[in-house]
This record gives structure tokens, sequence and C-alpha cells, in this order.
């Protein structure tokens, strides 16, 4: 379903020679209109791959037709002629759709610093070009994959309308945004600005709240094409929450195939005395290496927990704080609770509630436990 | 040499039975005066254990006579009880040795969230009070231990004075101090406001710049403890610099023996507009699990160097950065640099150095390689 699930749009996979193995390493995807709509949020990392830079200027506009995005290569860390690699993606793509190049989008993800291999990357282009389908966009989804060992899309039904996407992302996984690549298209008939509030409403709920290994990528980009093929122009709150749940959907899909982990672990912050000290709080807990290599060992080792929030600014009393591990309160006004033997962790997911008792705001944050196979998967060879 | 290098100073390291093990878990260390002038910092972390609330309480008045240490137990999180724990604790000593309980420093090492075996604690600071001798530093030094493989001591030389300490500390390492207990001595006559000076300066530089794990542990104290034994008062910034010599080479004891860890790895920063985007941009590549697992590998991945300065306020240009590693410069203005294969990465020592181009301030900070054996240490049992 993918990126091709909402009408007017077209998309296809190709192996292009960009990955050693010989792997699908190129997706196309093309809004057939009648509308060409787009917005985009991008990476919060100050060192930008060429392909972001480029795609936040197209986007500026308010309109893309194609998205070229490649695996194999970040192109990021590659200096000016890296900037013209991108600059040439775009065009070729322009050329054999029949497009400008300021209506086309780039994406790259792989590896940091190396240049990407040209020759086989705009001969993909053309070859993805001719296998544009309506159903394709389960070739493209599969096209962007790095270390996933899944590839990741999404549907959610509207009334005569849908949002659709699909996603990559597995490693570098932390806000500002996670660390991946997101196509996200409609049909529903909605211009630019509109598509823009829904996408940074839901990406700030759903990418933004997943952290597992606290390292923000440099190549991270979600964009959102809107083909207004269905006719239908749906009341912004009802976008909205359609835009969230496919985000969300994808962002638990991302954590679910993080590099290494054996376990996905909600930390639920409640509490607060504001929002942000939730997500700060949050964010701290599932940041502390310590406590993910605990996670592992299914060890219900709450001070670690309470370590990690004495380090944030939040609002708190450390007499006050209360944790629970799956629902069993093991520590109560910060000190002993009830009994950690009482702790089930044998399931893969494991909920951790920090209590902070200084307000009513909360935030939820996603992240996955320390295991030697994450340290194994990216020492083992460059990524 | 350790604490009892320095005339003036008595101590002892016993097995008071805290540890289950049945090693040495308490030790005392007592100023013989004639002086007894005192300087201490602690851990900003805001859940703070109940040995660090009472020492920084009998710190205030400028003097300790004596510090009774505990391995096998941090006594954080342990709530109003705890802290009558760490009060009689005090008391006990007080009685033993004819002080004050208020002339008595405590500090405690070992899992957060349990109580601590009194009987045996208080037991043993009786043992420990009749084993006290001016040979007493290296028992001390081990009793201190954790999950150190090795004690850590120092001692620096004056004209005439002298300054020793001891350390402990191998994984929860990070800013704020790190995470390990410190007890230095010195028989130089000073008050304790030069006291004061000369610890802030010295920890400022160093053990604030080790960031093995990123995790800021509910119990770090470091300790200045004067007895004024040698009748010689030096010049501050000669004993300033003393101070800080001592602190440097326990700091680096703690990284060389830091949980797990494979590499020792210095980042220095360079270039930068102002210290503290040095020191941002430090502790941000210091704590890049990706980079870590690389570092491991033996992989001079000077992407992940990259993107982790890209994740700071610091001055920069991105396309003005410049990396080396091990002297070898792989990345120049923000692109590929040097061959990576001149990189020789065998050795246990790594440096990285980051040249920001904006300025001419730097720092230097000191991490570890993230490894399986960290993973496996902090998950295969509670500490």
């Amino acid at each position: 379903m993918s990126v091709t699930a909402a009408q007017g749009f077209t998309a296809a996979g190709v192996a292009a020679g960009i990955k050693d193995s010989g792997g699908p390493d190129l997706a196309l995807v093309v809004n057939q209109g009648p509308r060409s709509a787009a917005a985009g949020v991008f990476t919060s990392n100050r060192v930008k791959a060429a392909p972001v830079q480029w795609s936040e200027q197209v986007l500026k506009g308010g309109s893309v037709t194609a998205v070229v995005l490649n695996s194999g290569g970040a192109n990021a860390c590659t200096g000016p002629l890296g900037f013209q690699d991108t600059h040439a993606t775009a065009e070729r793509a322009a050329d054999v759709l029949g497009l400008g190049a300021a209506e086309v989008a780039v994406a790259s993800t792989g590896l940091i610093g190396t240049r990407l291999p040209m020759d086989q990357l705009l001969a993909g282009v053309g070859t993805a070009a001719k296998e544009l389908s309506a159903h394709g966009g389960e070739q493209a989804a599969l096209a962007i994959m790095t270390t996933d060992t899944v590839h990741k899309t999404a549907v959610v039904d509207g009334d005569g309308w849908r949002v659709g996407g699909m996603a990559k992302g597995a490693g570098m996984l932390a806000p500002g945004l996670a660390t991946m690549l997101v196509v996200l298209t409609t049909d529903a008939d909605l211009e630019a600005p509109a598509l823009d509030r829904a996408l940074r409403a839901a990406t700030r709920t759903t990418f933004d709240r997943i952290d597992s290994d606290g390292c923000m990528s440099t190549n991270d980009m979600v964009l959102l094409l809107a083909s207004g093929a269905s006719g239908v122009t749906p009341e912004a709150a009802v976008f909205a929450e359609a835009v969230r749940a496919v985000c969300d959907d994808l962002a638990l899909q991302l954590i679910k195939d993080a590099e290494g982990a054996s376990k996905d672990i909600r930390i639920e912050v409640v509490g607060a005395a504001s929002e942000a000290d939730a997500l700060e709080v949050g964010r701290s807990i599932a940041r502390n290496n310590l406590l993910k290599c605990a996670i592992h060992g299914e060890d219900p080792n709450w001070g670690r927990v309470l370590s990690a929030i004495g380090t944030t600014s939040a609002a708190f009393e450390s007499d006050q704080l209360n944790v629970a591990i799956n629902g069993v309160w093991v520590c109560k006004k910060g000190a002993l609770g009830e009994d950690r033997a009482l702790v089930d962790m044998r399931f893969r997911e494991v909920t951790i509630t920090a209590d902070l008792a200084a307000g009513a705001e909360s935030a939820v944050i996603w992240t996955n436990d320390l295991t030697a196979d994450y340290v194994h998967e990216n020492s083992a060879y460059s990524s």
C-alpha cells in the first residue's frame, strides 16, 4: 500500500547498483495530480546532508511533484561536489518526467562522508521512471531500507480519502527528528499550508518522541505530498488525526526494528508541571545507557531511573518521585516501593512510568534497550 | 601512599560485611591535625544520596576531622530512614574517635535504592578506628572499590608539603561530577577557603571532564582535607596546580578502568569560539553511542563525529569543520580529507581532534568506547 495507497501517486523501487549488495537502493515517488501540494519536516542537525539542503529549498515553494530516494549512501559531509550530485539527481528525474528540477525533492540514507556512485544512480532514476506504477509503493519502501530488517508502510482511511506512507530507519534514531526517511502521500484536496500544519503537529508527538539511541541524523526528512485526486477536502482536525495516526504507526515500526534491540521501552512521564518538563525527563531516561542495559537484563533497576531524572531541570522534589515498571510501583516517594520481584519483564514491551508529582502534564517517549547486538552492529562495519 | 601520604593523616580499610563478597567495604580517614580544614565538591544530580546530603551540610563549616566511606551500597533513594542511617554512621565514628558528629563526613557507593546493613556497618566503624594507621592509605583505597578492577591513588610533592588521594569509580562516569568517591589529603597549612578554591578549579578541568558513559551518579563526592602538619603554606597557584595534578592523575585512572571499555578516547575540541562551546561539543561527541561503537571497532568513522557536533549550539559553519583521528585529518572543511586507511587505531588510547574553526578556545574531554562487555557488566546484575 505504502505511498501508492492514496489515489494520484505512482512509485517504483529498483536496484541501481548503489549498494554493494546489489539489492534495491533507489525509489521514485511521483504525484500525478491534479494537485502537487507538499510539506516537509527536516533534521534539526546543523550538519545537514546535501539532499536535506536541496529539499528544504524545494519545499519552500509548497509544491513537490516527484521524490527520488536512495539508500546506500547518505551524501552527507561531501562538500560542494556532493551538493552538485543531489542537484544532478533532481535534474535527471525532472528530465525523464518532464518536470523542472525545482519540483523534485531528493532524500538519501547510508554512510556519511562518501560520494554517491552517480553513474549508477542517474541510470537508476531512468529505470525507476519506466517502472512507475500505482502498485509500486511496496517496491519503493523496500528500496529505501538500510539496516532495516523489514520495510515499513502504513495507511489510514478517511471518508473518501486516504493517507499512506513508507519509512526507513533503524539506527541513529533520536529526535530532531528520529533518523529516517519518510514519505507520506494523500489524495485529500489540500493546499500546502494545511499539509504543513498537519505534518508538524504529527511529527512533534510521534517521530520526535522516539529516541532509540540518542544519535541524531544528518539526513532525516519527512515529506507529505497531496494529489487532490479524491476531490475531498477533509476537516483540518480529521486530516491532522489521520496524518498523526500514520506517523505514529510508522514511528513504532521504527522502534520495533531498532538495531540490535530486544526490548521496546515506553517511557510515560506523568505528573509533570509542563509538557516540556515531561519531555526533558523522558529523554533523559531514554538516553541513560545504564538503565538501557538493566532493561536488557530484565532488571527493574529503578535507581537508574531516579538518577536520570535527577540530571534534569524539571520541577520535582526528589522525595516525591514515584516510578512504576510494568505497572509495579517499585519506587514510592523517592524510596523503595513495591517488591521488585513482582515486575514481569519477560515480554518485548516494557513500560516505565515516572510520576514527578509536580503537575498534570505528561508525555510519552519510546526507546530501546542497549544490547551487545547493538554494539556489534555498529562496530563491525562502517554505517 | 594514597590519603596517608601527607603528614597528619591516618586511615584504615576493613571488611565490615556490607558486601556479600566479604571483601573490604569500609574505609575511615582521620585528620590528626593540628588543623582540620576541608573543602568538598558534590554531585550536581538533584537526586542526592543521603551521605551527599549529610556531607554537604558538614562541609559548610569548612572543617572535617574524619571521613567514613563504604562500598556495597549507595544509600541513595532510601528516604528519611536512609538519612538516619548516615547520621548514625557519623555519630558512631564521632563516638569512637572522640569527636562531634558534625566533624564527620560520610560517603557511600553501590546499588541505589537499598538500605545499608547498619549492624555490620556500625561495627565496622569501630573495627576501622582500631586499625587506623599512618600506613593505612592503601587499605582504605581498596575498601572503597565497587566494580573497579584496581584501586586508585596518587601523590604530588610540593616543597615541604604533599597532596595525596584515593578514588573509586568505574561506571556512571559523567560530569557533575564523574561518578566516584575521592578523598584528597594534604599537610599544607591552608584554611578552608583556599582549599575550596583549589579544589573547585581542579575538579572543573579534571573529574568534570571525564564522561565515560553519560550517566551521572547520585553519590559523587570529592573531599580535600588539610592537616597543616607540614607547617608550610604554599603559594595559592602552586598548591592549586598540585591539587589539579592529583585530580588529573586519578581522573585518568578512572577512565582507564571504566566498565567494559577497551579504548580510552581523548576528545580535543580546538578552534572553538568559547570554552563553553568546546565543552558542549566535546560532551556531545563523548556521548554519541554510534561513534563509541565505531571506535570500539577501530573504525575511524568521522561522519559520526560530525553528526554529534551538529546537534550542539556551538559556533561553527558545517563546511569549515575539520576532524583528525589519531593525527590523521580524515575530515577537512566538512568533507572527506586524508585517507582513513592511514589511521592506526590498534592501541588503547585514541585521540579525536575536532577543529570548529571558529576561534581560539579549546577543551579536552575523556570518554571510553561502548562495548559488549559494558552491556554485559551492566545488564547481568543490579549495580
